[in-house]
């Protein structure tokens, strides 16, 4: 854990923004990265030969549900996570922790753990740092990620402030519980909306030393500018040598800032939540693919998009098959909607090698602004 | 009309079996064949890139369905189906008879056709020989069908007696106007389960002159020996130089006799259907993967079989899909099914093409008998 698997290979003139390279088992990825969600050991509506298809380099899985179903030893006995869902590139697991707090019920925190309710089946269950550390390692993912309480974004300053200090104990917990070789453990960084509480919690979570730093508790409820105000507030501070990742952000103004900031990996349910919705992202602005005005529409999604959903079926279609409630309506949607946000890291990427992501920022904002209506 | 766009290129030496070739304008497909059925302008679950993947020639879509909506017109102004849809091989379009009488509400019939209402809105429709055939051609079909009447299983001889005489003049209306160069018209010949009846409309139907010929009126719940009771006895009295079309079969012990008999296309919904429940058809005969005694198992769900799903998946994991409610379930479970079905007709044209149908079923009961409990 002493040398780092990341590898800082630009930095944009024009801001804090890094190209780098993150080694795992299954191989490297190249940052700022975004990782589909696969909760339940799937990338909702995408085969894994879509993943590859719309490049997707790393995707996310949750401890949480797969703890519950189909249970951890049972992922490990048929060879892990890699080979149960057919996924070989890289794979991130989340440490439960955001789930216990966000779905689970009736649960009781203390400093050994947390007793929840599953909300699948009422049956109780105690996550402490040490099984949340051994699920992980069951489900053997390249990089897991320590167990952390994660406040509610109304928390009050001193529960953050005691809530911090709780989660730092459990980061040592799970360092110390961590055995897994060639696996990495990242760090998260708590502290709510409040810069003097990151600032802490930073420096607790750096002096433990793990291989990836990562900012919880944003995107929790709070306003746009508290989120991009602790990411600026916090950015100054992070380690220059290892990847910081932003949990659970974000929409693609989001991304653009997190970026901007210095930020390299990144995780949301937005692309393939909404697209099922019929919500989906273009080069233009937001549009709803049930809208009327799309009826008799034969042009692509995106103008812009060179994905495949975009070379092959007009707007009418994919209106008529979300109409329809057809199955296909969720894969061509979520296809889209996961190239665009990949793509755009990857347009992120080229404009920081060419010292030039300020430029591509104003640009992305004057598309967005203009059209944003449609 | 008058030269046939089918080719007989073998016949089984140990039965009825026929090996055929049918052009089409997007090309030809080899028979015996299984259509995959589109009802809304998609194959449920199924991209079109997974239809090419298990090797479907042609499918077929829903007349009925896509009339109400998004509307023949739409689909037209689009470029007809096979652009709408992005499926570049051939389609069959069923006339929307079938949906009518099982779908529309307080349906009036007369000589004219049938007054419906619309299961999606209640809205009332007046469907027609000729509006059928105008839609069929609007949506561009490489092959279409009459508009006939399908009495239920139930129905007295005298009411099939008299129906079957208005699908003759119905049939002779559906000839007359139609006007789409190189789309392929069939004949479809009911009688119910009364052999004479079969005959007659066998005869009427000839006479009028088709590009193909279909048996309508089967699995609308009968016994499955009457099934094959009216198979084995229209097989001789079908003609020898056109395609002959059972619709809405089968089962795969339904499509091994019918071939047996001479029978060269289906159709049915069994296979896509039953998948996204669960069911699903292996050589070995039928499983059901929430069964719990698949929960470890880490074999893949049909060892016999070679499609993309069985040589990368295991049961445990397709179980765990479905348990967990996933659209990769239904993705999955229906692109097996369709391999298989897809497969077995593959089989029947290689056994034919070395007389040895006879051996094929054999060995497909003794199969599915032995391990029919699995
Ligand atoms: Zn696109
Ligand atoms: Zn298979």
């Amino acid at each position: 854990m002493s040398t780092s698997l990341f590898t800082l290979l630009h930095r944009d003139a024009s801001c804090g923004a890094r190209l780098g390279s993150l080694n795992t088992l299954h191989g490297a990825i190249e940052t700022p990265i975004f990782m589909p969600v696969g909760t339940n050991a799937t990338v909702k509506a995408m085969t894994p030969d879509d993943l590859l298809a719309v490049n997707a380099q790393i995707i996310l899985s949750n401890t949480y549900h797969l703890y519950l179903r189909p249970g951890h030893r049972l992922v490990e006995q048929l060879g892990g996570l890699h080979s149960f869902m057919n996924w070989h590139r890289p794979i991130l697991t989340d440490s439960g922790g955001f789930q216990v707090f966000s779905l689970g019920e009736l649960r009781k925190i203390s400093e050994e753990g947390v007793r929840f309710q599953s909300h699948l089946d009422g049956s109780y269950h105690f996550l402490t740092p040490e099984l949340s550390i051994g699920i992980q390692e069951a489900l053997g993912a390249d990089i897991i990620m320590c167990f952390d309480e994660c406040p509610p974004a109304t928390a009050e300053y001193d529960y953050v402030s005691r809530s911090l200090e709780m989660t730092t104990r459990w980061a040592r917990r799970c360092k110390q519980a961590h055995r897994r070789e060639g696996q990495q453990l990242f760090g998260i960084i708590q502290g709510g909306m409040h810069y003097d509480l990151r600032a802490r919690s930073l420096e607790q979570i750096f002096e433990i030393g793990f291989d990836g730093y990562a900012l919880g508790g944003l995107s929790v409820g709070e306003e746009k500018e508290q989120m991009y105000g602790v990411m600026e507030a916090c950015a100054p501070l992070m380690p220059q040598d290892h990847p910081r990742y932003i949990m659970g952000i974000g929409a693609p103004q989001d991304l653009v800032e997190a970026v901007w900031h210095g930020y390299d990996m990144f995780d949301c349910v937005m692309p393939t939540r909404n697209a099922r919705n019929g919500m989906l992202f273009t080069s233009q602005g937001r549009i709803n693919i049930k809208a009327k005005i799309f009826e008799e529409d034969s042009g692509p999604l995106d103008p812009e998009c060179g994905c495949h959903v975009c070379r092959n079926y007009s707007r009418a279609y994919l209106r008529h098959l979300y109409r329809a409630g057809e199955i296909l309506a969720s894969n061509l949607n979520t296809y889209h909607n996961l190239y665009y946000f990949l793509d755009l890291m990857r347009q992120m990427r080229e404009a920081i090698k060419n010292d030039n992501l300020a430029g591509f920022r104003r640009e992305f904002y004057a598309k967005q602004q203009i059209h944003h209506k449609i």
